[in-house]
């Protein structure tokens, strides 16, 4: 059994963490955390989510006494921070013998950069940084094996280069054309706060963030090549859906494409390739990436859609994975039941 | 042509006030308000609702001033603004010209101390409060008419009053059973705030302000009996349906209960008898007050649905609808078109 | 190792049954049909059921020589059937040494005339319907235990019962005024099938089987006392609220419905006793009832809120609780995870 | 006064033009027809349409010969009938004096190969296809002042057009990367029909038609220039929002693109430029076209979204705005109140 803690508990990501480390047998959670300052510090996380009602852990404010404890007292740390905190508490956390996976986007960029044109702020821990591996599951097992840090992807970035990577890998994209994405996300994406922009009577289908997102430049590093991406805000509250556009170079065949997604995902549990275009509601509450495509060999242009829970595997269960490819155990184990 | 100031015309009262004044014949726009403190003061309508998109209003801030000014320099205001402002501002916008049509819960309950338990503060506006009508515009017609100050329904009244009046009218309700009055109102009538209960991800339906709503009272007050409210919020924008469950007096009949609604409603072109029970769309951005009832002549129980759009019957369309009448324009005018 | 065969798996129970078999650690799922002439038959379920793309399993089509089979050939049966095919298959599937849990409102109602009235056709199996148990897990546990025949309860009964037991149960309930029972149910509860009523663009919260509904008599029958219950179609997928209104004896104190509710509940896992009134999405893909109930100890009136999954509690995690207590595993066995 | 009469009322389509009818100053509703066969010839359209309850207008089954007295009978009629209706009955409606808007896909496609591959029927009326206008109003005012006959545009193509057509109008699309429309409509567009596919449960964001829509062919014959275009099924009842991606011709600025608008759009009361990225309820329930673009200079690829109601814009209320060419009124007569 390892034991785990989950700082930043509070949030729809934390309280998911919780859950799936509840139902995993082999985690055992050591603690649940918010930051000092938080209005949810002392409270249960029963009283914050409902569907946890039988879940008794308490929200123990998080202090940097119990930051250096930690290091050494766990076998693992599941971060669901702000990017900030993140960055700040990555070298304490990580200076000890537990391993460390940060679902904030502190870790993900290596351009620091880039990384304070998207954040706004400067990048100061190069060394936690250098140390980081992108938890992408299914495309850097060896790496995440071995890693003591992970950067857990980012939602958008997961269902985009769950769709594009085995284009690209097999050196299929026309490059003088930009792979179009366009994603909808559900409104758990923006996380658990009071928002007018995520109010219920204010949301309604719209794109935000164009041509600006900080999922852009992480889509762009781990793929290799620029991309169009395009968010929006759904009127739904899990899930998200890209639907990708791409030119493949003249010539490329449906054949050749199935053979690239088979060559990536047949042997990957949660990758589930679709006989038809998934809907959100396959994957909501899941693990799984759904997949599916369609060429017209004519123009050259083709389309595939990658449905994931933005909560799930845009997050809590994609650091699952990871943990369980650090504990080399089967990547589903406490997954897929 | 009537000359309307609306002041509160941030919130969604306010803009669909905004929207029924501009499409009304015989009514002029002059002038939408917001609180002086108000992070949207100075904006255009345009910027805070998208679909007024197309129409040219300014949020000005009030002024003491104004105010003073406002009450001889139109011909009706509308209030859409916090009971304690509607409250404190009532005494100096009613004491010129304007006839003023409240819609907050300031002018509803005569009782001073029923008012305070359930709204917080003290009333001391006696002389305002003994001057305002219940605008519950298909029962109190010649007090309408005859008004200076209205005290626009809440949503909830509207929708109950409407389902029950004609039976307590008609003195058909057996008095020794409360009728049980289940509500679900869609998430515009919290209002236009930031709020982690409002947030998309967190609607879902629940009951609330269990045996202690405020509207209980009001309810009791203009129905003459006691009665079991329960409020629930739900997962859509607009609307409302009470389903009132009562008792009848021994004996009574299907006939007689038809022809209660009859006599109430068949020259109400507000009030559509329906031949079924009605859903939350049918009435939704429309005036409408959608009524249908069954009774079990054995056990002497019947359940009345009515529904009603909250933001229109449940405050604003209800506010034009007692302008009309205080104009003396057919009921409908710039509602039914 | 038990085995399960389920018949109906084309629905949506069916197909929450199909889910909860694979994921219990003492099932196994020997077979998957559905009915000779459906248009389903030979497809796989991963084709009708988007979150069940991983899961490998055919919709064998089900012959008489299949039912004879199967009654010897497997330890449990599962019935997600119409209410004619489980009323007419019982005999033959009972007859072996398989167990069957009937998820149909066939057995559910012991007077055959209240059947006739409310399902339309004459129930002529009265040795099965003799010999079937109630399946109200927190309930009729020891009758459960042993039980060959097992009726599932309906959907609103459990939310109802569950709501109302506890006070019929310690004589608590005036009895000269009905419980009302105001509950809103997801579609899913309709059934998969092609419908102009439960299309996403006719759904809207709305009444319907009013004063009328075939639950009534279930309810009452199982709480001893009757009930007025109205049931609504709301616009959401899954889980029941049900709004329960009751007068209890003069007197009752709040202290005396706590004492209930834990006497009830205490050592139920699957009972949430929760803090405040809990909404759909608490229980909504879990195996829960959350309860809370308010009591105004001066007028006697009490407000209890159920909340529930209606494919969940209302239906298949229910026959799972049930198979539970017939195996002497731990209630909540491969739910509560 | 006009006279209208209505094929097809009783769908979302049919039933939208009966409110705009109505509620028109200048016209007067002179019919309502739907199919002899339909199941509900004789019904009141109030009985289908819930929030039409007040409306007194019965569904006549239409026959040959009253198809014949149409033409001569009245001024205007309204075609919201299958593409095959259409097709068959457009020679004797436009023999007479009225006018005719076929709001299906029957008269939009000029090449009738590309019709016969795309609607699964051959074109047999050149005639009427000959003289058929293409109703987008805002780009073909003249010709549809004069028409006798207009095709009104598809839903998707009238967002995607009202999006594109500016920038190739101006000749600012750099030809070697297609135009990337990605759109998500309400399930109305789906039309009034049970079936499994827009049931409740059913419904979740998803792509269909991909690469084979067939407005692909509408948008590309009067845009003039090849586009990838991928529909999706949105959970919500009506709207369109296009996400438009485009590479401009090198060296293209902002303010080229902003003349571009202006120019096309200014004295355009049905469409509105933006300031940020509209929502689909900005304009569910009006006429308006909501549009708003980014451009990236470096890159030249820009984003444009356009947000229509697809009943009203999409179909009925360009219906509307043709006819009031037709009549030489304001083009928002009847539509913006």
């Amino acid at each position: 059994m390892y034991s785990v803690s989950i700082i930043g508990a509070s949030g729809y990501t934390g309280a998911q963490l919780v859950q799936l480390v509840i139902q995993h047998p082999k985690l055992v959670l050591a603690g649940t955390y918010v930051s000092q300052n938080s209005s949810d510090a002392g409270k249960g996380i029963a009283e914050l989510h409902g569907n946890l009602a039988h879940v008794d852990a308490t929200l123990t404010p998080i202090s940097d006494a119990a930051l250096e404890e930690m290091a050494n007292g766990v076998d693992f740390i599941f971060l669901a921070t702000p990017h900030e905190a993140s960055h700040d508490w990555m070298p304490i956390l990580s200076s000890g013998k537990a391993k460390v996976l940060d679902l904030s986007g502190a870790f993900r960029l290596k351009d620091t950069d880039v990384f304070e044109q998207f954040y706004g702020f400067p990048h100061t821990q190069k060394q936690s940084l250098a140390q980081a591996v992108y938890g992408l599951a299914e495309w850097h097992e060896a790496k995440i094996a071995s890693a003591d840090v992970i950067a857990v992807p980012g939602c958008y970035p997961t269902a985009s280069l769950s769709a594009l990577k085995p284009l690209a890998h097999n050196n299929l994209l026309d490059e003088s054309v930009r792979p179009v994405i366009n994603a909808v996300s559900g409104v758990s994406g923006a996380g658990r706060k009071a928002s007018l922009t995520t109010s219920y009577f204010e949301v309604s289908l719209q794109a935000y963030g164009v041509l600006g997102h900080r999922h852009t430049p992480e889509i762009e590093a781990y793929l290799g090549t620029p991309v169009i991406f395009t968010p929006h805000l759904g009127n739904f509250k899990r899930g998200i859906l890209a639907t990708v556009t791409v030119k493949v170079k003249a010539g490329t065949t449906s054949a050749q494409l199935e053979q690239a997604y088979t060559d990536a995902y047949a042997d990957k549990p949660i990758v589930r390739l679709r006989k038809s275009f998934p809907k959100i509601d396959d994957v909501a509450h899941t693990p799984f990436v759904d997949l599916h495509w369609k060429l017209d060999e004519t123009s050259g242009y083709a389309v595939v859609t990658a449905a994931i829970d933005n909560v799930m595997k845009g997050a809590a269960s994609q650091a699952i994975q990871c943990l369980n490819i650090m504990t080399k155990q089967p990547v589903e184990t406490g997954l897929v039941l």
